[in-house]
C-alpha cells in the first residue's frame, strides 16, 4: 500500500532579550518578498530538531542553543505548494547579530510582528510561541 | 526544485483512569503481533489531530476528547518502512471499553507497559506522555 506523502518543514521563533522576533524577508515563492520566520525542509538524515538548528544556521547564522516544541501546523491548504506540515520550535541562540543567508534576502529582530502579513500562518505561529513562552 | 518527503503517522497516548495505557497488537508487519499505541498515517485532507482522532477510532472505537501534542518523533531509522516522522499526541476520551479494528488485531489497556517492547519508539512516547501529563 502506498500513500500521499506531505512536505514537512520546520520553522525557528527566537526572540531577542527586547522581545522582539527574528523574521527573514524570503528570497524565493511563495510569498517571495514578505517576511516569515527562518525555516526550511527537513532532509531525510536529520531529525526535525537538527532540521531547525541548520535551518535558522543557514538562513541567519545564528547558532541554536535550546529547543522547545511550539506544536505542528497542518491544515490543509496552508501552503500554496501542497500538502506540507510545519513543526515549529522555540529557539533561544546566543547573543549575535542575525546575518542573511541562503534563501533569505534579510534578517531583522522585528517588534511589530504583530502588524505583518507574516507567510504562510506564521503569524499563529508566533501567538503560539508567546503562549509556550507564558508572554 | 524537489525534495524527498517522509511519511508522517500520528500516534495516541491514553490513559484509563487506572493510569493503564491503550495498546493495541499489530495485524501488519512492521512489528506485526507486537504491542504499539493506536495510530496510523496522516491523509492529505486532514490535520494531524483528526488523523489521531480518525486512528483511534478506526484501531479502537474510541472517541477522542482532549489532544495535547506531546511530540514530534523524526530520529532517523525509527520506522523499518523507511523515512517516517510521528507526531504523538496525549489524548482523553470518554470512560468505554475499547474494541479492535482495523490494524489492530487486539485492543487493551495495559498497567505492565514499560515491560513490554513496544514498536518503533513507542516506549518513548508514553514516558513523554507521562513527564507532559505530570505523572
Amino acid at each position: 500500500m502506498t500513500y500521499e506523502k506531505p512536505s514537512v518543514t520546520v520553522d525557528c521563533v527566537v526572540f531577542d532579550d527586547r522581545d522582539r522576533v527574528l523574521l527573514i524577508r524570503r528570497r524565493h515563492p511563495p510569498f517571495a518578498g514578505q517576511f516569515a520566520l527562518p525555516g526550511g525542509f527537513v532532509d531525510p538524515a536529520e531529525t526535525t530538531e537538527a532540521a531547525a538548528r541548520r535551518e535558522l544556521r543557514e538562513e541567519t547564522g545564528l547558532e541554536a542553543r535550546d529547543l522547545r516544541l511550539v506544536g505542528v501546523y497542518s491544515k490543509p491548504g496552508r501552503d500554496p505548494r501542497g500538502w506540507t506540515i510545519s513543526i515549529a520550535y522555540l529557539v533561544t541562540t546566543d547573543a549575535a547579530a542575525p546575518k542573511a543567508g541562503d534563501d533569505a534576502a534579510e534578517v531583522e529582530f522585528r517588534s511589530d510582528w504583530h502588524e505583518i502579513d507574516l507567510a504562510f500562518d506564521h503569524n499563529e505561529i508566533v501567538r503560539d510561541a508567546i503562549k509556550l513562552r507564558g508572554g
